[in-house]
């Protein structure tokens, strides 16, 4: 009876584990945020976003560094200081300054480049280290 | 006993469960991502920095709806790329693009503006929501 007791427990602690390391991936690492606006030379053609959506996501699947791998499109909240005029909006963070180099380098980064730069006009990235008194 | 082993496992799942807590600020909700961009007048005056960063987090402390809650500096990271001249960037994810819209008005917001206006000369700002078939 205690083995099973000790059992059930294992399996509600392991459960509890799966279930969080599932949210890991949505986890903000505040040691370093990587974010990047793609503006499409044509973002209403369903074609090439679908392309670049597909090309996008394979590449962050396959990154060894990249974490938190949020994709976004434009929230259709207009205000004054408000710049809605992207296509997709990507925010990534790493455990380390050091890690984002690499993440550069990653021959998954430089395939996706490569496969959906044509699909670009513009993209600016704003690149941030946590303030650490926070 | 069997009643010490229970309270054993249920001590150690309470413990998880206060890990994970603990974590839940660093959490990104996919469903909307308020990224903000700060220049301050001064970005070199650091009675300006202290003043903001105190009243970004008491603002941030006190809000019923943001998430994630990540304040940073630019990375120092010169591509052509990137943008590296902001002083502070600010990444908070909500539930909902109501929550967000609520968090506009409440009250400590208004009053971190209000504090906090005469420091910076620009804000850029870029809301998204997650695509769905991520």
């Amino acid at each position: 009876m205690k083995i099973r007791i000790l059992l059930l427990a294992g399996m509600i602690i392991l459960s509890y584990q799966s279930l969080t390391a599932q949210k890991m991936d949505k986890e903000l690492d505040p040691s370093f945020t990587h974010v990047v606006y793609f503006w499409l030379n044509n973002p209403d053609n369903d074609e090439d976003r679908t392309s670049f959506e597909r090309s996008l996501k394979k590449f962050l699947d396959a990154s060894k560094y990249a974490k938190t791998k949020f994709i976004g499109v434009p929230a259709d909240t207009p205000r004054e200081v408000v710049d809605g005029s992207f296509t997709y909006s990507l925010i990534l963070s790493f455990s380390s300054k050091e890690a984002q180099d690499l993440y550069q380098k990653e021959a998954a980064h430089l395939k996706f480049i490569e496969e959906s730069e044509h699909l670009w006009e513009k993209v600016v990235v704003y690149d941030s280290v946590g303030i650490k008194n926070l």
